[in-house]
């Protein structure tokens, strides 16, 4: 395993980063979350040094800034696009941006709540990039030249509340819906366009396969047209989106229950695993 | 004219929150921005002491947590709803909830400016609710007495970016398009229900004429609905929708050009002013 970032919570409410030891034991505390932000090659350059902290000790949280954008794509991969709702419209002629906001996101092993109107939570395994700079009209090159790095993120849904609507932001942003693995350095993952396989269980059933070269949609590409709009800074996420096999499209549909643990593997990124639970614990951090 | 809070950037990039003299040309610090939210009643019914700055010698910043949602309704003008490019679906059965990250958001005075790919911006004369408590899984009534304030809004769109897919979010979202007025509290606005008038002009030409009572959601109803799938939390927001008179619907389409002035009045809150500038100017802040 190479270097893997983590946020660590500390009792005053403040962020810090760290990085995970290999066994995952330790992680040792590099700088705050702001500091990291604003120079990013850096601090994942530079070796840890100084004290190491047991990971049982210290509360993890991702190492995202509270006014970050979680720039989500919404159907980026063709199977995914062919079991949906969207079927009949075909391919989108642009990739279809949602958004999250930074207080959905979790951690791996993190506990998530069933809302009280859901019949439960659907999956969707993905890779997140994560903006180390700020970018104004980029061109695709210049966007992802900017990623420093990825991780695993599972876009947990309540299908319930995103189909309401045209609009599918409340089923995107329940409480603690969002879990985030380490943050993975972008030299070690090269380019998303290259094939990463990715992989989600649902109590050891594999339910989703695919591989990120089947984006439509790349990672440069989606910034460059983001930055367009609004000027991307670093610190800024985009969820890529999610291959084929989400609950809610199945014959019958399928969403986790209580007690239900779904993982999503990402070749080099790791695995990310959270349990679903009941909803008495949803307002619970 | 009753309080009017407003949120104070500090050199270092901290933020304040201040409350205005009745003339405007003082401001009087009370608290951080954290602290308010933490209770912002008690800091809300707190006469302003202390030294006051001149206003001309602040920056003025919205008040708003960069970890705060700022939860948007879509449709909820029934003559907005019949203009525009969803009137064939009728009115929506459920509040249309888009979302906004408060890094869109700006001040009165600001000046937006028209991304690259656009024709020019539109205009959306609204009012915004501030959320003053937790609420989970609320009632109307809870939901409603938890708001702490109004200002008025002016959801600036992207009408290009926004339309380029089934989701609005990209267009929801450009640099500095969410200008936000002073907090003006609850209790000196009562409740939207009793009707406040809401009118936007455009260069001093009239283009947006509605009244707050003509909401098919109301500011309850909605923060119920949002409460039983996230959390709602002191300083989020909710920006009530737009009445009709928009200008992409217009024959011929009318979008604001740069010089262009857009205000926004509304009765008990006052008047929101803002500038539409070139994109050269895009991402200066």
């Amino acid at each position: 395993m190479g270097m893997r970032l983590v946020g660590l919570r500390e009792a005053g409410g403040n962020t810090l980063v760290g990085k995970l030891a290999e066994d995952r034991a330790s992680v040792t505390p590099i700088c705050g979350l702001e500091e990291f932000w604003a120079d990013p090659h850096h601090w994942i350059a530079l070796p840890p040094a100084g004290p190491s902290l047991a990971t049982t000790d210290v509360e993890l949280a991702p190492p995202v800034l509270p006014d970050a954008r979680v720039i989500c794509i919404g159907l980026n991969y063709l199977a995914h696009v062919a079991e949906g709702a969207y079927a009949a419209h075909g391919i989108p002629p642009y990739p279809t941006l949602f958004a999250r906001w930074p207080a959905s996101l979790t951690v791996d092993g993190a506990e998530i709540p069933i809302p009280p109107d859901e019949d439960g939570l659907d999956w969707e395994g993905e890779v997140v990039a994560y903006v180390g700079a700020a970018l104004v009209d980029a061109t695709p090159e210049e966007a992802l030249g900017a990623v420093v790095g990825y991780s695993i993120f599972n876009d947990v849904t309540a299908r319930r509340a995103q189909k309401l609507t045209s609009q599918w932001t409340l089923g995107k942003n329940a409480d603690r819906s969002g879990p985030l693995g380490p943050l993975v350095p972008a030299p070690e993952v090269e380019d998303l366009r290259r094939g990463l396989a990715i992989r989600t269980r649902v109590n050891g059933e594999v339910v989703q396969e695919g591989c990120t070269d089947q984006m439509v949609y790349t990672v440069g590409d989606t910034l460059a047209l983001i930055s367009r709009t609004l000027t991307l800074r670093s610190g800024d996420l985009l969820a890529t989106g999610t291959p084929s096999g989400v609950g809610y499209s199945r014959t019958p549909p399928w969403l986790m229950q209580p007690g239900d643990v779904v993982e999503v593997e990402v070749e080099r990124l790791g695995t990310l695993r959270n349990t679903v639970v009941a909803r008495p614990d949803r307002a619970a951090q």
